[in-house]
């Protein structure tokens, strides 16, 4: 049973998972001349996973049948269970819960595909619709506070299993992250009635130095203070709290503009390794409308290090007026 | 010239340091089969380097000759500048300042060891000293706020030369993992009168469960909420802010502890890349003398991902129990 514990000092909470060490990891990524093991997210190989909770399937094709496009399944090797008891004992020094929560894998390809770069814009657009089902499924559920839809492409991100998949962790409190950014737009509007979100698109609009690209309702752009050098956000440049309820024409829109960056990426940095999330309102809470949903993408082309783990600040050797140069300049 | 930049919305400050980019990076660590370029840190190459500020030798040698036994030089590719004006302008929407900071190297040993764990306690002692040294020298600048000791061993931990070394990092501000650690002792002293980490040490003394060893005034243990598998804390057992005025002889005795919890990861865990940082008292904090220094050694087996980006919340699936117990009984 995974457990969520606290850290006394910084109140930081962890996830303990003891049962992942046991997930397998695809021969080829740790070995690439070995490639023996067949892939549990291939089109046939339905019976390695969980049953599925959603699948897009042109035909009337039965639950579990090879015949899909997009493909969401429990994650075999769970950072957090759903189904389970109350808090744990707190009457501690120390204080943990239940690790209580949702961990599902959204299958990206029926084929064997490693790169996101190699799906079209109808595969794109059929992702961040399965990314919507599954939200609006979790988000009536009373226990979740949050929801964390997020990719990991590449060894260097994180990925254990090559075949391209992103995923979907919901939980029952406002992660850290979260919660930073929720008080930053607290702040803001307490200051100046206005979204900060809004006001950086703004800014960004007016004076182009880190624009990527402008499509229709989205802009995509280099962050002011990266994190990681080549990261790129994409934000509605319109007022909207919640990925999840975005219409079908955004999401068809938002999956050209998410692959036209991804293709970028690729072209500019030889298939850079990168993670993707997408970060849209806190669930349950009062002031949910005010956040502005967007989705942030980190090449990972350099690592954290003690320096950064240590302090929690992020050296970037790449201004992101320059990234943003070379992005733009991407011959697609 | 490095920059300091805030995101306006987290108020999480990078350095922007775009001259590191062209950083060499050794070709052993890139590409094992090639080593032709020569080591900047062995003994006879001091002229690789940028002048050494301080150097152990036992003869009367002349600075910068080949006759030392730990070298401390200014990185040759600093994240942060000890020379430079004040803040650039705030007048935008957005937060900067000038990257102004200091950044050294410290070069653990004058032959070409990639492991700490190869060193002797002698030279142990002697690369505590060297940090105490330098923390000593800057710490009566005014300018300074805060520094930060680490280590980075392994192309996983983010060492981009194998020649072992550790760094160190000035700060003008408060790093947010400082912060995040001050406010949780401040908040602990105001409700209960004592130190959080002097209470960590007394519930981890007196249930050693998750003890690692006990030598004299240190004791070493993997923290209740760790980020990363096998992560180990070295704490001092009575209370201390800073580690930079610690006697000579608690010097030793540290050097010892922290060699054995080096040597025990190599043992347990076949030499795992890891990183270590020096937790110690902020500088010009009234509040100083209520912190409780200590070292945090994170093993580097897995990898942040998209979740841990996205969310700040780290998934760890070794229990800290079992990493104890594994690093209790490594065979010395």
């Amino acid at each position: 049973m995974p457990e969520l514990r606290q850290d006394p000092i910084t109140k930081r909470w962890v996830i303990i998972a003891s049962e992942r060490a046991h997930r397998p990891r695809q021969p080829s990524v740790i070995d690439a001349a070995s490639n023996a093991k067949p892939c549990p997210f291939c089109a046939g190989h339905e019976d390695m996973t969980p049953p599925e909770v959603l699948a897009f399937r042109d035909g009337k094709a039965a639950a579990n049948s090879a015949d899909w496009s997009v493909r969401v399944v429990p994650n075999k090797y769970p950072a957090l269970a759903p189904d389970s008891a109350a808090q744990i004992d707190n009457a501690d020094f120390y204080r943990a819960r239940n690790g209580v929560g949702v961990h599902e894998v959204i299958i990206e390809s029926p084929a064997h595909v490693t790169s996101m770069a190699g799906l079209d814009e109808r595969q794109f657009n059929r992702i961040l619709r399965a990314y919507q089902e599954r939200l609006r499924y979790w988000q009536t559920d009373r226990r979740w506070q949050y929801a964390l839809v997020y990719k990991n492409q590449g060894e260097r991100a994180g990925a254990t299993l090559e075949h391209a998949h992103s995923q979907l962790i919901v939980l029952p409190q406002l992660p850290r992250e979260a919660a930073d950014e929720l008080d930053g737009v607290e702040k803001y509007f307490a200051e100046t009635r206005r979204c900060i979100y809004c006001d950086v698109v703004g800014v960004e609009m007016a004076r182009p130095a880190r624009l990527v690209s402008n499509l229709d309702r989205f802009i995509a752009l280099c962050p002011y203070a990266p994190r990681f050098p080549y990261e790129v956000w994409i934000l509605p440049k319109t007022h909207a709290a919640a990925f999840e309820d975005c219409s079908e024409q955004d999401i068809a829109v938002l999956g050209m503009v998410l692959r036209d960056v991804i293709l970028r990426l690729k072209l500019s940095l030889e298939d850079p390794p990168f993670n993707f999330v997408i970060h849209s309102t806190p669930w349950n809470k009062s002031a949910n409308t005010r956040y502005h949903w967007h989705i942030e993408i980190m090449p990972q082309l350099a690592r954290a290090a003690g320096f950064e783990w240590g302090s929690g600040m992020h050296i970037n050797h790449i201004l992101p007026e320059a990234a943003a140069s070379l992005l733009r300049h991407a011959r697609l």
